[in-house]
Formats: C-alpha cells, structure tokens, sequence
C-alpha cells in the first residue's frame, strides 16, 4: 500500500501504480505476468471526473491485462478480493492483481460529507439529512440501549487503534491519544465524537494472488493463502432493518467464509476489521461471533483486543488511525493481515506464531459486507 | 428488459425492479431463489446520486442476496454477466441475477455528454476536449484512411439497425430512416452525424442465469446456454494505442470466448454488437473476425448484416435504435440474443433455425470489451 494521508499533488493512477508496482515487486513478479485486475473505487467519477477506471489502473503499473472496477460503497476492495480469489481458486487465471484507490482530501469536508454519503439510500436516507456520521451515532445509541455501553467503551477503541499505528509509517494518523482525548473531542454526531471517525484519507493498496500450482513453479514467496472467502447483503437503509444494533450482512459473510476454509472462530489469531467508526468494530466483532452480541463493547478496555491482549484487533491501527481511503481498504486490510501473519508487519511482534487471520470490510451501513480468512500456507 | 427510451418519473430502483422480476417471472423463479446479484451501472453517483446500487437494486426486486456492482463504462454489465457465468460454471451458486441500469434522460445533454466523458482519459482525453463522438469520428476518419469507405457506407448501419428496431416495442427509437436521412443529418463530429450515434436512454434489463443441474432439477424452461466468455483489455486513451482504426480488446475477447465455447467464427449465427456509433459496429466486426479487416464497412451496404442477410447483426435494432441506457445494454444484448436463439425475439423470424449467437460490448473507445456465445440447448 502506499501511505495513506493526504496526497494533493498526485493522481489516483500515480497512487495505483505505486501499490501495484510495490506488490508485484514483494510478490517476485512483473506486469507482464498479471492475468486478470480487480479493481475497487468508490467516488473516482466525483473527485477526479475519472469511471472506467479498471484499465486505466491496469496501465497504470504497464499492464493491459483485463479489468474491471468493482465497487460496492467502502466494501469495494473486499468485493474486489473476493471475485479475484474465485478466479484463481477455480483456475481460471494464475497471477490476479486486487486492489483499490482513492482520493478523497481534494474535495472540501462538504464534497467529501457529500461523496461519502451516496453509500447510502439517496431517497430514504441522505434528501432527509442522514450522513454516515448520524448513521452510525444511530447503530451506536441503539447499541447502548439493548446492550449498554457508554462513549468511554468506544473511547478505548480509538486509544487502542491509534496506538497500533504509532509504528505503521502508512499510517494516516500517528497520533498518540488518550481516553479523555476522545471522550472530550467536539460532538460529531452524539455520541460520537471527532476522534470515534475515521479520518479523510487517499491511497491506494494492492495484493497479487496466484494459484498454488503457479507459485510453486515460479518459486515464489508465497506464505500466506487466501482459504475463505464469504460475502453478505442486508437492506440499504437503516430504517428498513430489524435492528439498528446488528450487522447480519457481516453474520453472513463471516458463516460463509469460515466454513468455505473450514475454521471456527476461536481459530482467529488477529484480525482487521471495519472501525470507520468506533462502534462499527463493535458490530463487526459481535457479527464475526468473536464475541456474543453485547460483550464487544468493553473488550478494547478490558485489554482483550489491545496488542497484548489475546484477540488483537486492528493492529494496523485499523480504518481509524491507518486511514480509509475508501476504495483501497479493502486490499489494505488484506495486506496487514497477510504481512502479521507472514511476520513482516511493524506490529507483528504482538502475535505469537499465528496461523489464522481475519479480515471483514463493510459498504454503507454494512449493507454489504466481505469477510476473508487467511491461513499461513505451512 | 424495460422498454428502453425517456423515464423522466422513474427512478433507477424502479426500472431496475421491473426488469429483475420480468427476468425471474420468465425463468419461473422468485426472489427468494436469487444465489447472487451482479450488477453494471455507469454513473449513477452522477445522475441520481447513488452509489452503493447493488444491495439497492437487489432490493428492489426483493432479494437481500449478496451484489455487487461492476463498472467498466458502457461495457459495465457486460463485465457483470461475466463475473455471474464464472460463478454458476464454478458451482459456487445456483441462481445469478446479472443485469444493469442507467439513468441519462434526466441530465441535459452536456451534462450527459460530461457523464459519458468519465469513461475516457479525464486527464489526456477530456482535458484537452475530446468528447465520445469527437473520439469515434477519429476511429472512423483513422478506418476511412487505411481501408476506405464514406458516410454512405455508415448509413447503411443506421438504416438497418433503424429497421430492425420497428418490431421492437422495447427499443428507443421505432422510426424509419433513409440513407439520405443520415448522410444529410447534422454533422455531430465529422464524418460523423446525428444519425450515427445512439440515443441517450433510461433503462434496465436483466438476465438469469443458472447451472445446469437447477434447471433440470427445477423444471426450468432454460433454451439458451452461455457457452463462451471473454474479455479483454486495451489502452485507455486512444492516443496511446498503435491504431485508431482497430480495437484489439474486442479481440482478445473474442478469441478467449470463442475458445472457452469451442465454435469458430464462421459459427455464428446472428449478433448483437456494441453500435453506439455506426463505425463502432464496423470496427466490432472486424475484431470478432467475422469479417476480415477492411471488408466490415461494406456489409450492411451489401446486404449481408442486415436481418435477411447470411449473418443478422443487430436485429434488437442495436444500440442505435434500441437506445444505449449505458449500464444496462450488456445485458440487453445477451436478453437479445438468447430470445433471438430461443424464438421469443419480435425479430426471430429473420433466423431460420439458429443455434449459436453473440453479443460484443464494449467500454469507452474500447479499453473494455466482452464476448459472449450464446447456444441453443439440445
């Protein structure tokens, strides 16, 4: 990935290329030898007057290998790894590049309020006023009212995610924090504050993945494999859902992932999850069933996800301090789970051999959601 | 599909419904039976400010089943067929909707125009003025220099897609036009004029798809098999391709497909091709080899594209006078083709018994491009 923060003097492709062009060269191999591209962008025809973007970014790295864009709101990545690994595992492509980009500190806090806000219903959601902050202080408030919980809970999730990436120089934010510092932020959207929000990043990410056939072959180091893939759709408007305080399209994808490598989840060593908001990485670790409904709220400040606890979460400091460059978390995520477990990212000393990584990426209000488990191929 | 043409009281959500529960009701399936969603739209973040249309399409027809979205410009639901026939082949899912939408008629022409313009280079094409009709009258004037042919040539295009959408109460434009019609019409960009282009159009349209096993197993009425699929890719602005007149994605896709279905070219009987201008039907031709390079400008002229000729091509009435809703023509024209194949098609009466049939779409000055083949089920 490239660093994410604000880039104001380069252009998506020049930040695709970087990602692509550094993956290849991890992976061993050159743009000669990519078969397919996935590619996930979110708001690229609004903050760049750029669609069609798949070949683009395919040349962007010297290829003109097929591609195409995949975009599924702040999912667009995961959805994009999710079809890559199909391809591959079905045997119809050895080398496929997945990954994503985007920009997003060009526009104003209004345009980037704007962008962001048609992940949402236009007709139901954004003409009445609802912006992504006022949806998840929406989740949040019905979370604290069936399952209790309060802004210090969330506030430990901020702490904790800041402080993974106070090593992690592609970091949008290295920022040491305290609870206070949280809990004492300006109002966004109550209970949320300006540190329970991800902040506005660009960047772009990229994962090469190839067949076990062909890896082999080609002597490639490859240490980490993709073993289960899962995706889940829920309705689009928060209004239209059973419950404010649950993510059922997270449920699903993570059902469908662990039994696609059959793990269960007390199997999971690390994960990375989809804190756009704090409370997010609530829902998302009740919905992977890494904790009953209710119990995810304290775990950060009971040190249970923290980096010496037993489940670290977001060690990469996570969509909160890493950034979230729509498009490209996805991928982004993919990549910290596969360099923990491969034992070359800057906070994989927090693990102790791992072996099963998780990574769950969210669209909207989790009206989509992809869930990927990672294996370290023994 | 819709009827193709001006929906100023529709939104995208409600065209799309009609066209995935038309698809479901002629399968003999529901909602409830929908695996997966795939799903092409161009710029709905611009024209109706949606984004994230996958979960909202897959609810409009009633399902919360998994979907994505897949962006490849005009070639956007092209590349989502495919994705969903990798699926189904695959055995990861029994029943796939795979379909597209696209809203244009509510923006004014230069903002239509504009939104086009988002499929080119918005740095290397836009920028510098190039629009899609000035970037295809460089292919025709290109194709004109090295292998010959006149407006005249064109018109014969236009008439016969004009005249085959006369039957077709779902096309756009039901109106018949002469060959002095179109070489008199406005210039639009020279050698191309007003007749030559396709309309700008709302629309949707729909396709199911299933594997061989459910259908049996269901009782299915499924006539029709996707038996081949490809894609390819190409350099985005036409400035850096080694020439204008040849579009080698077409190609390549076309190679892969007609490998994957084991047919040859001289086994098609009846196509649907990517005409958003006149000479895009003659360039499409040429790389599907179904003509030689240089022999596709004649054809229509000849005689032997048109619907009583030795190989039909745009009996829908094309893009041309079917009408061009971005998203949603890649599935149009697999519709197209498997009601041609199967004897449903207003058109099907041109065909004396054929067996196998294909659509080529294509994205911006083709840097996307699909093939399908179509065969009838023995």
């Amino acid at each position: 990935m490239t660093a994410f923060g604000e880039h104001p003097d380069r252009s998506g492709r020049d930040l695709f290329a970087e990602a692509g062009l550094a993956a290849l060269e991890d992976a061993g191999l050159t743009p000669d030898d990519v078969d397919e591209v996935f590619y996930g962008n979110f708001v690229g025809t609004l903050s760049e007057n750029q669609g069609h973007q798949g070949p683009l970014m395919s040349e962007a790295f010297g290829s003109t290998a097929p591609a195409k864009r995949i975009e599924g709101a702040c999912a667009s990545s995961g959805l994009a790894i999710r079809e890559a690994a199909r391809v591959v595992r079905n045997g119809e492509a050895d080398v496929v590049v997945a990954g994503g980009m985007e920009r997003m500190t060009n526009m104003d806090t209004a345009g980037a309020t704007a962008s962001l806000a048609v992940a949402a219903d236009a007709l139901y959601e954004v003409r009445p006023g609802v912006t992504f902050p006022a949806a998840y202080a929406l989740m949040a408030r019905a979370y604290f009212e069936q399952f209790g919980g309060d802004r210090t809970d969330l506030a430990h999730i901020a702490v904790k995610n800041h402080e993974n990436a106070l090593v992690n120089d592609h970091a949008h934010l290295q920022t040491e924090i305290s609870v206070d510092d949280v809990t004492e932020a300006p109002t966004v959207a109550d209970p949320l504050g300006l540190y329970d929000a991800c902040p506005i990043s660009d960047g772009a990410s990229a994962v090469i993945l190839t067949s076990d056939a062909y890896a082999e072959h080609h002597d490639l180091d490859a240490p980490v494999a993709i073993t289960g893939s899962g995706q889940g759709g829920d309705r689009m408007a928060l209004q239209d859902r059973d419950s404010f305080a649950k993510t059922p399209a997270t449920r699903d994808a993570a059902q469908e992932a662990y039994d696609d490598a059959t793990v269960v989840p007390d199997d999971i060593d690390v994960a990375e999850v989809h804190d756009c908001f704090t409370i997010a990485e609530v829902l998302a670790l009740e919905a992977l069933d890494l904790y009953e409904d209710g119990e995810a709220i304290g775990a950060a400040r009971r040190g249970e996800t923290t980096r010496d606890g037993p489940l670290p979460v977001n060690l990469s400091g996570g969509l909160k301090a890493k950034g979230h460059p729509v498009g490209a978390t996805g991928t982004a995520q993919i990549a910290a789970v596969a360099k923990l477990l491969a034992g070359t990212h800057p906070r994989a000393d927090a693990l102790d051999s791992p072996t099963v990584g998780l990574a769950q990426n969210a669209g909207g209000t989790v009206a989509s959601a992809t869930v990927h488990v990672l294996e370290v191929v023994e």
